[in-house]
């Protein structure tokens, strides 16, 4: 068949050139491998096939193969609700939705990502800060708002923080204590081994009121087509089903079908691929940039670095732009106390390796030459 | 490539089949017609094609091949912002939130697809009753909150009434008047042709702000690949850019060009096909259930018939289903005021004949049965 295009495509593609190199969002933008690209290959067969299906079995069957991939096999039991969503953003604005009106306070992580804090304060609701450090250990009682909800990012973005096994017990015990709904984003749990033992094992020992939200938006090159996955506990107080049942009726079939093949080619290596990847890029970006990395033991498909002294970061993303390297400044990440990640920028790692080679050298250049005049 | 596939796919269809006939929910489940499952078989191109291209450039490609394929041409002005949203629910939700954040009271008409109000309820909005008569004709004063939202829709669900061109000239005026934004859901438009004047060239004549929603999740059984289009004025005081980025960067380009691709094919046969599948599915549902449209000059993928007095929607509706008969009920498009839908079924047209006319059939059977026991 012919598809038609548009005339100029020889000129978007000088265009995006010209636009300079993206490495500010977190979305993967990397080649597919040799087999992801033999599931793409066959979407036709895929379209022909869940068209035979009921969208249940077809739901089901994708969050198994992705939950049970990254080490959730607990997630499958009884005990747990589910619900495909468009993607993690839609999970997470169903539940500030659900917050607002079962009226609960919210403390939540900083830094991360001012989307989730962004997501949540549209719904109008009082969101406290609860420092990262604070969640990784020492005493829980002044962090957990009882009678609310601890929202929490495990791996962590921009920081690559894990909670791990014995510290989730601490904050599942608190919280239940607290009476406080626990929720845990955990969009890149594929990219850290760290945060693959069985959380919803941890979860279940607890008299707990739980969310989650896992995601196959930020590991494949897919354009888009993702899902997010919406987990709570049966009895859980924030009306969720019914915030998704307004939405939605299901994620796309097909799409849930290519989640589940992608899953099933990360079993068999594309996960090792995968996180090999960001491992390589990460150390191409820190041979290329002449800066201290901010969170060394980080393992998701981000990097940030620390500024010199004097270099704004919000000004510094400003003058990137202007020369066509896109990146995040740090005061992004820190929601409530945007001071505190001015000596920060954040980097995106999922990305071809030539692309961030090219980002990090145009950076360190433009560094170079500020140091030159200061020093000067 | 081999696609792995559950063991027991008969075992599923040999289930649909026995789960019965679903004419309930209204996503297309018909067959694709050759031309567009040549596009489906294009898939794995269309994927590469659109890798290469900036995002925005696919956005605004497949917006204006769309809407402009059913006849919204001053849409594409520059007066105009849109955005691409995973479906046309995505963007209600949206502007529901945007409204709370605006504190405007909302004017919803009625009946209408209870999904609309319960979206927008979900944010705790005070929504007030319009009936879709008084929007359709008569003095407007008493109908439109000042400084509100009035939230219609056309071709509207499940009446298929619309709006012509002159009486939108009423509403604009009377919206602009009193200072109410004006919210139009056109997700059928596709599927009337009395819809399809430039609806946005009536919009910009006024002193109004709006904000309509396109959509094309109710035309093509693509197992939701689709997308919403939300469109408003330039100076409209929601603050929909803001809900929009906090949710989403873009619809997923793949998707995108798909939509574009259909649309295309709309314009060279593809929609009247649609439209002539429709009105013939109509054709057979009437012939095949002894009751009376409820509304006859309907021209959107439902039908809905009135229901002899002594049975009640609801009623039926459960005992339908336990006989593998999937409708709704009436009750669900008159969200304040239920009992005025007591005495309606409505199917769903977007299915292949021999579904609707096995439904019908089902349906009619059932009620003959009830007849015979009345008489009796």
């Amino acid at each position: 068949m012919v598809v038609c295009m548009p005339d100029n495509i020889t000129d978007l593609e000088v265009k995006a050139l010209v636009d300079g190199v993206n490495l500010s969002d977190g979305h993967p933008r990397m080649s597919l491998s040799s087999t992801q690209s033999e599931i793409v290959a066959g979407f036709p067969e895929v379209f022909a096939q869940t068209r035979k299906l009921p969208v249940d079995v077809v739901e089901k069957s994708a969050r198994n193969a992705f939950l049970s991939s990254i080490g959730q096999h607990t997630a499958l039991s009884d005990g747990v609700t589910f619900r495909s969503c468009y993607s993690s953003s839609t999970a997470i604005d169903m539940i500030g939705k659900a917050i607002r009106l079962a009226d609960r306070k919210v403390a939540m992580v900083e830094p991360t990502f001012d989307n989730l804090h962004d997501l949540l304060a549209g719904h109008g609701l009082s969101i406290h800060s609860v420092a990262e450090s604070e969640l990784a250990g020492g005493t829980l009682e002044d962090v957990i708002p009882a009678h609310g909800v601890l929202f929490t990012v495990s791996p962590n973005n921009p920081t690559g923080a894990v909670i791990d096994a014995d510290r989730l017990h601490q904050i599942a015990a608190a919280c239940a204590d607290r009476d406080t709904v626990l929720v845990i984003d955990s969009c890149f749990r594929a990219q850290d081994l760290r945060a693959q033992y069985d959380m919803y094992a941890v979860l279940g020992q607890y008299d707990l009121d739980w969310a989650t939200i896992e995601d196959t938006g930020k590991l494949w090159p897919l354009q888009e087509l993702k899902a997010g996955f919406l987990n709570w506990n049966v009895g859980n107080p924030l009306p969720l089903a019914r915030m998704y049942s307004d939405h939605m009726l299901s994620a796309s079939p097909f799409i849930l079908r290519i989640v589940e093949l992608f899953a099933e080619d990360g079993r068999h290596g594309g996960y090792d691929r995968l996180r090999g990847g960001i491992q390589s890029n990460r150390t191409l970006a820190r041979d290329h940039i002449n800066l201290a990395p901010a969170y060394p033991e980080s393992r998701i498909s981000v990097d940030t670095f620390r500024l010199p002294e004097g270099v704004e970061a919000s000004a510094l993303y400003t003058e990137l732009g202007e020369i066509g390297v896109h990146v995040l400044p740090g005061e992004l990440f820190y929601w409530a106390q945007p001071k505190l990640g001015t000596d920060l920028i954040r980097i995106s790692l999922a990305r071809d390796p030539e692309a961030v080679v090219t980002g990090c050298q145009r950076v360190d250049q433009h560094l170079e030459a500020w140091r030159r005049v200061v020093i000067r």
